[in-house]
Formats: C-alpha cells, structure tokens, sequence
C-alpha cells in the first residue's frame, strides 16, 4: 500500500522500534522518566522555550495551551480553518469556555491588520480577547509556509494589545526546513509553541508542548486532570528522540516529491488547479468533468494507493517518510490514467 | 433629554407604574404568582408554543435555550453580529461549552445555502452542530425584518439536518407589527422563542422565553441554577401585561418616525448612507469630511439630545416611546446643523 | 392564609409598593439608575465594603461571587447543608466547574480546625483549595447564628493558607439583629459578602452582593454575561432602600415568634425535639407515634396554615413580616391539637 | 532499589518490550492499529462488555465515563477518597461540570443504604443525582476488595432510581485474583468500566475503557476532543496483551507478600495498626513513639527502599512485580531495625 492519506499514518521503521524497546524508563508523572525528560529538554531548546512537556497527541497541546491561557468567555482569533475549530470535537468551548474568532483567508496565513480588526475593546458585552493563535503549517488551506515576518507581525499586534499568543506547529519542522529558518525562530513571537512527532517526524504517538516554565508547571496540572499524565513514557518518548536525529532534514524530500506529484498533475485536463506546495501536502482540485474525489479515492486504493477526499471534488495527497519515488510515480501514474 | 440611545432607556409610564403597584403577587418558583403566570400563558399564546417563562433579561433567555438544546462541545450556527456573540460576554461558550460558527451576511439575515453549507457532517473531529439561532429583528446589522419566508426556509433546512432552532426575538414584536404578521407565525418553525419586554414594549426588566412544555420543564432548572428564579416577580410582570395591551400596535408610529428622521438625514451632505430602515433603527454612517461620530454624540448631549456611536463615523438613533415628534424634530435639527 | 412555609413568601407592603411606584428610574447597564445606586451604595456600607452590585436572586450573588474567586477545577470549603450544594442545581460545578469540600456538623457552624484539615496540600492530583464559604445564618441545620468569634477564626484559618472567603448572607441581618452586631463586623473577614431583599426583609425580588471595588467590576463581567443585568431596575430596588428603612429592626419580632412558637411546641407528647432557636427558623422532630410530616402539613393547609416538611418526620416554620401574633397562636393551637 | 512506593512504578521486562517492537500497528483514530483493536477486543470480553477504548491513562478512562454519562449541574454519588475526587485535579467539576456527593466509610466501600440516602429527590433546586461510581479496589483507604455482592447491590440501588454506573477498575484484576471472581462477574452491574495496564499489570502506558457499544462510541468522541485519540498505539498496547497473558494470575503472589510484610510489622512495637490487607497494599500506622513517616522514607530510601508517606504517620508498601522476596526481606528488616 503506498498511502497518501496522512503523514499520521506513518510506521515506526525497525530503527525506531529498536530504539523504543531499549529506552530507558521510571515514572515520567513524578519526573523519574530519564528519557521523557530527555525529549523535553531537547524540544524546549528548539523550540527556543524554557520548558516542555511530553504529552499523547497535538489536541491534547493545543487544548492544554488554551486552558492556561485563558479563563472562561475569553475569545481567541484563530483563522476559520484551524484545528482548533475543525478537529478537536469542539474542545475550546467545552474544555476551556472559550469562545472563537475565527478569521477567514486562502492561504489559512492571517496578516497584522485582521487580527488587529478582530481584538475587542474592553467591554463588559463582549468577549475578552485572550489569545492569537496561528497554525504553522496552515494544514486545510494547503500546508502554508507562514513568513516568519508575518508570524512575527501578528504576534507583536496581539501582544501590544495584552493578548498571549500560541502557534500549533503541527507541521512546525516542516515549515523550518521548507523555509531554511529555524523552529525557535518561528515560534519566538509566541508564548506556547508545540510540535508533533506522529506526522513528519514519523513517531507512533505523541506531540511535546514548550513554553516558560510557569506555563509549564500550569500545563501539568491539566496534563494530570485530562488524563495526559502517562508512567513509564519513556517508551514512546524514544520515539521523539530518534526522529529528531534522524528525521528531520530529510523532511526536504517529502517537499520535492509533493511538488514533483503537483507538477504532473497540474497538467492534466482534469485538474482545475492545485495549491501552492510550499510543504508536504498537494491539494487537487478537479473538473467538473473529471470523475468525483470520492471515486477516485476508491479505485485507487482498488490499485494499492491511499489519498483523501476532501470535499467532492478536491484531493489531498500527503508525502512522508512510508512513500517514496515509487510510490510518487505510482500515484502520478494512476491519476494520469484517470485526469489524462 | 430626548434619549435615542437604545429602545432600552424607556422608562415605565405612570400607568404602567400604577398597574406595577397593584399586581397580586406569590412566590414564582412555586407557581404562586398569578400575575408572572397569566403573563407567561399570554406571552405563549403569542408566540403560538405551549408554554413560556418568565426571566430579567433577555441575555439569560438566550442563554438557557442555548444550554436546554445543546451539550458541551456542539456547535450553534447564527449571524457573526448576535447579540449571542457580541453582547453575552462570551455566555454560550462559558455557560453551554459550546462553539459558534459565523456566518456574514450584510443584513443580518442568512439563507438556506448559507445554513446549509454551514452544517458539519457527522464525525469524531468536528463539533457537532446542533443548533441555528436568529435574531429578529437583526439589531447590529440595521434593525432588518427577516421576512417570514426566509425564517422558514432556514428553520426547515435545520430541522432537516436535525438541528434545533431558536429565535431571539428581542424586537420580535417590531418585526411582527411592521411586517404585519403575528409574532407566532415569525415564531413558527423554532423550537424556541423570547421576547423582551424592556425595548420596543417600555417596561423596566423581563422578558419571556416560549417554547414546549418539556422545553420550559427544563428551561427552569437552568433559572433556578442561573439565579433568573424571582419571588413575588408579578410586580415586574405586571408591567409586561400593560405593555402587551397598550405598547404593540403603537410601535408603528417608532417605525414611521424612524423612517422620518432617516429620510431627512439621508439628504444631508455630511451622511454617506442610511440603512434600509423597516423597524426603529436608524444607523447613519458619516462622510469622510463630516465630524466623527464622537464629537457628534457629545456635541448633542450638550443640547440635550442622546445618540449611539457605533464606531467611529456610525451613528445609531432608536425611536421608542420616549421619543415623540418633537424629539424626532430636534435630533434631526441637530444633525442638520452639523451635517447640512 | 397564616404562611409560615418561608420567609420568602412575604408579600410586599402597600407601603413598599408606593415606594416603588414612584421610583427614579434609569439604565443600570449605564449606571444611571439612581435608585439602584443608591442601594448598591448603601448595601456596601452596611456590609463594610468598598462596592455593592444588585442581582435579581441570592442565587445568582453565590454563584457570581463563586465565579469571581474560582477557576475551574479548584474547591469550596463549606457546610454539606450550604445553599450553593443543596439549592442552585449544581451551580458552582456547572457554572464554574468547580469542585466542592463538604463538611458535617449538627448546626451548620464550622470550626477551624474542619476548615484547616480540609484545604488540600499543594500537589497536580488534588483540586487547589480557593475559597472558604459560610452561610449566615445556616439554613437547613436550624436557622444558627455563626458568633462574630468563629467566623473570625475560619475567615482568618483560610485566608492564612491563601483562601479566598465568602460569605451567603440570605439571613445575615437576622444575624445581626439576634447577635447584636452590625452585619459588617459579621462579614469583615470575608471577602465578599450578600444580603437577600426577598426574605426576611420583604422586597418581591433581589440581593445585593458586596465586595471590593475590583471584585464588583469583575462581578459586573458575570453579572451580563448570565443574564443578571437589567435596566430600569429601580423599581424593584426601591423596595429594597424601603426594607432597610423598615424592616431591620422588627425582625426581633420574628425571632422572639419563632422562640415563643418553639416553646410551645417543645412540651408536646408528639414533638421529639425543637432546635436551638436562634433566628427566625423553628425545625420540629416529631416522635414516632405522632402523624408524619406530610399529613400534618396538609392538614393545616385545610386550616389556612401553612407550614413546610424538611423529610418524613420534620416539620419547619419561619416567622416573617406576615405572620404576626394572631398567626402563631393559630399554629401552636392547630399543632397542639394533634400533637398534644 | 526495592521500589514499593506504587505499583505504578514497574517498569516493563525485556519480554514485554520485545513484544511492544515487534507489535503491528496501524493508525487508531481510523480503527486500523491491529494490535490496539486486539487488546480493545480482549478487555471488553474480559469486563463482559460489548466493547472498549484504549486511553492513555485511568484518569482519561474516568473523566470520559463521567463526560458520557452526566451533564453539567448533575451529580455523582462515591466515597471521599475516591480517586476522581482526590487525584484528578478536580476534572470532573472542571471537565463535565459535575458536582460530586462524597460518602464516607472506614474501608472505601459502601452500603446500598447510605447510596440510597444520597440519591437527591427529583427537585429544580437539588443537583440531580446521576451516576454512582465506585473503584475497585479501594486505594486510599487500603486496598479492599468490595465484596461482589456488595457491588451488585449498591449497582441495583442506583439503578432503581434511575442512576448509571460506573467502576474505576484500577484495581479490578487484584480483586478478581483475591475473590476469585473474574473480573466481568465484579463489572455486571455496571454500565461503564476500566482496568488499568500500568499498575499491577506491569505496562508502562495505558488503560481500557469498556461498556456498550454506544457508550464506546460516545466515548470515542471525548477520547477526540481531549487528546487522547492517538496514532500507531499498538506499540504501547502491545504491552496490554502481554500482560494479559502474563501477569494476571502471579498478582497472587503480590497478594501474598503483600500479607507477609503486614504480618511481620504487625508485631513491631512501633507500630499501632495494619489495615486488613486483602490485596497489595500494606498501610501502616505508627505508634506516637515511633519515628515520623517522612524521616522513615527518607532513611530507608538512603538503604536503597522506597517506599511512601500517607499523612506524617502512616506509611504505604505496595507490592508489584518488581518487588520479589529478597526485596519483601529487605523492607521489612529496614523497618524492624526501626520499630522494633
């Protein structure tokens, strides 16, 4: 199966495995776990933060993040497609009682002058503005690299105006290698910044959370009452290791395969247009001639390959470390049959 | 003063007053208060559903129809204006847990395609929709009578996907009168109603939330929860009886003079547009050479006469029982010194 | 009908209602309701605090001066009979998701030593300890005065640990008339203090909550968001100005009733035990042989006397401002008659 | 070191590692970890239910439970020192806006006549009264195993009232061993369910969470929303069906050295009482004379034992495969050399 589907669907290679079973462990919840510890002090340097904290998923840091910073009512602005909005079951309000701005653009990147427009004034009608938060990359509008001056821009409106400020970096790595500008750089402007080790990186399960260590030592108290609070992690910690050694750089080659596939398959008389590839995700945008997206999906997985519907008409195609060169010609190959 | 700032800033009449200090009064929560329990029978009769409750404002009828149809983590579809959004204090999140999705729209008013595209499929990741609320008359967007047609369509394209419905008819009453149909037909396809009685109606606190018998059993353990549970409330009821026999039919002439003083402002050179004016908001926004909204409203404060700033070259001007033909000639005097 | 069921079913006043009929009246959204001021002004200085706020129940005082003090997840210290556990319908974890510490003691009164063995150490497992409430006077265990000495103690055991204090005073001022200190030396170690209109004091509607300036403009942010806010509510606070002019002094009348009834019920073959009458609240235990609750209740209904049952075997009558002399022989004659 | 401060602390043996890296795995979310629906499969069959969820902790399993089956306002009737109340940082106030009714007993088990005496009549005032949990076993209060009929008859109370059911089967496989009653004949009564893979059962991440279908797949939503929804978790399950096979039937030996070191410092003169050991866990009380709970740790720490303080004068030994024989030796002669 050449799957396409996610960069979450990625396997631990016999390396990693390896490297997980001989981890060294103890109980991360009373700070005994010497490799979970590892993990959080290497993510915390990265990411240019004080502290980190290991934690079973991305929602889990995106939901603890906004549970610190806000208290219930406040509002955040977040651009209408956010994870936050569209993939956490509705956490935000039902975790934390926080109301959401959402702002609309193309590209998912917010510029200085909407987020400014989106703060309100103090008012004992409306919500408190409390926090910005930005997705880097910008994954439902296409896996948009932000600039890391315009990462910089709305952050600093946000902060002039008494607003914390938190980057979901999901594909954070991703953004530092297809920008060449480091992790901390990106995330210098914002006062939480987490990356997840199941999707690039290629890890089984986990996301590490960075911020100052008093938003650290807040954000335990909700790792152990959400149930985040593992014992011997350092079993899947190992993981993270692992794949910020070796991981990492190679994340250019799931850049240039993504815009190898847009590149064939912008020309085919069925595609209506593909997205800007700045990363490791190929929107497709199909005819109204062309066969549906939900048809497509089918007969392709018939052929051994996985992509997503996104929409009737629109395909998402993700490049990670399980496919490779044959794997991109065998999807080119098997759309061309189809889009051709 | 003639005080145009809101429909809000009535003051009871002396006979509403009289009515006040008369009213036979018990214990509400015991269903002891002949007089909060004959209003509440009246005021859902009015809007055609089986039973109503009695409550101080209509923030909190909002907000316990919210809770009643909605668990923590659904989503509620209305205007990016409503005053759910824009004047609770961020009570839907912060009460109910739940999400709001926005929807933009000139007027205020939404249509079919609109709530349609708006409603999520099923799945573990995105919130649940599970309620559409509209606001009639839409108040931040210009006073706009959803015509009865529309509110229809839209509660029946809700209903098909299973979701609730809910209409804050804050100035229902407005709309019913200048549309000329009956509050319960505007009512017809929601699941929930209120109107308020300290706007267009002149009394001092209330307003009543309708719905079915099961709706309002519910509904009251949130007013007992919330503190909107009252004593010998029939005192402040009292004025809502008054006001359903004497303050309705009138608010044609708050229309009719709305519609006066926006006709004779829109030919001023200093008034780059008025709103489309079908109840009794009149929303005047200002050139770029005129004076801006606040020196305006200060400088007719000082001759007596109050109107609303809604941003910087935006003025908002309410007709309401306290503003009769003279004030409506001196706020448009005023205006056309300044703006002629 | 002599109604003992509850100091809340006391009708107002043709005096009362006078007072409210010709009440200045304005926005208190805007602070400009000068009667409601002028409560809020003189509620402060009764209760020794900076600020005050007019809410339309006790209810929502508790819950709003809950949501002030407490964020998610923290714990309340309080009696297991308090209000804000046995009559809000689950507000504070509903509305401010916090957790409650429940405390056992025959007549409601806490001593330091409860309070100190229940504020949990610092630790991520254990709910953070917040806030210290006490209600005066303790309802469901019988109506007891809390001496000035003990509230003292427990405000200053909490405060030491860094607690916040509150203090529900729906009976404060029969607290104060029976101890014969002024109601702020009762509240001066609590950081925010209500009193109810609608109970011994006769309004039809509301309570004030008290505090410090910050917390009453915090309190303001929940007071809208929860519906709380009105508009011209004068008229209803006007009573209130009216109560405290009136009906402080003469609740010494209520409580040598309450005494006198207590008394004589005491000596009855079918009464196992009265409570210590401190206030206006008299529980009778009735003895195995005599009728139940529930038969005794009705059968004094049929007599124009109505009395309440606090369970099977228990019976509960509170004087108030409409039960004078006449009324409680009335009740001791027709309880003598079956219980004798 | 001999590390009998919580079973929580056994770290994984080379098998179950070996079994972990060698695991299949597929991504969860999408129900395509083989490994991880082999162990949902596994525990639901072994708690007698329909189906169950992996989670990443027993507090996950518990916070969900109580999300699915409560709204906000309600109630849940357990023992004071159950875990959801003293070791979840108030999660289900702050996660559910759940109020809790905490009973007390000396050994954590109930009786159907205090659940009885909990159960609040229908009321608009009273919270409502809708799950009753229990744990099996009991931790904080030593590690009783409630008696099966004790748990059937408790679960039949609450359920003629209309209450769900819910166990915090943390301990559930130690009491299965020490009843001899397998586990799904203790869980027959109860709609939800969890077994804890990182205690006694020696796994280093995990628990499972088991009821009906449709109570799984409520709870699959929470499991999205809270971050507990993972990738590839086969690998941490992995270690779940290991220890299935491997290390339920020797937690009689924990049992048993569990008994021996109780008996042996049942006799020292330093110490005032044992509880009744009927699983693994010893607490020890001191006697006035004796040294401190904490300089004891500590002392014994430095000879290479752990073991833990409950309160400055009780001590818990908690037995778990990585405490053998030698290491039982060793705690208890550390501690004769001290209270003998």
């Amino acid at each position: 199966m050449h799957n396409f589907y996610s960069d979450t669907q990625t396997k631990p290679s016999a390396a990693m495995r390896a490297a997980m079973a001989e981890a060294e462990v103890g109980d991360e919840q009373r700070g005994l776990d010497p490799t979970t510890n590892a993990l959080n002090e290497r993510v915390a340097d990265l990411l240019g933060k004080e502290a980190a904290v290991f934690l079973p998923s991305g929602t889990l840091c995106n939901e603890i993040a906004i549970a610190v910073h806000c208290r219930p009512g406040e509002e955040i602005i977040c651009h209408r497609s956010a994870h936050i909005i569209a993939a956490e079951g509705g956490g935000p309000a039902a975790l934390s009682g926080v109301m959401l701005y959402p702002l609309d653009s193309d590209d998912g990147v917010l510029d200085p002058a909407q987020v400014e427009g989106a703060i309100r004034p103090e008012s004992r009608y409306l919500p408190r503005s409390r926090l910005l938060s930005v997705e880097q990359t910008a994954n439902l509008t296409g896996g948009t690299v932000w600039p890391v001056a315009t990462l910089d821009a709305v952050a600093e409106t946000a902060k002039s105006r008494g607003l914390a400020t938190h980057m979901d970096g999901a594909r954070l790595v991703n953004a530092a290698i297809a920008s060449g500008e480091a992790p901390a750089v990106h995330a210098r402007g914002y006062d939480s910044v987490w990356l997840d080790l199941s999707k690039g990186l290629g890890c089984p399960v986990g996301a590490v959370l960075a911020g100052s260590r008093a938003f650290i030592d807040e954000a335990w108290r909700f790792k152990q009452r959400w149930g985040g609070a593992m014992r011997q992690s350092g079993i899947i910690a190992a993981a993270g290791l692992y794949a910020l050694d070796h991981n990492v750089e190679r994340l250019t080659d799931d850049h240039d395969r993504a815009r190898r596939i847009g590149r064939a398959l912008a020309q085919l008389p069925g595609v209506a247009g593909i997205n800007d590839i700045q990363s490791n995700l190929v929107f497709v945008d199909l005819t109204p001639e062309a066969p549906d997206a939900e048809t497509l999906v089918a007969e392709l997985l018939d052929e051994g390959i996985m992509i997503g519907a996104f929409g009737p008409r629109r395909l998402r195609i993700v490049t990670h470390l399980d496919v490779g060169d044959a794997a991109a010609d065998a999807v080119i190959a098997a759309l061309t049959a189809r889009l051709g």
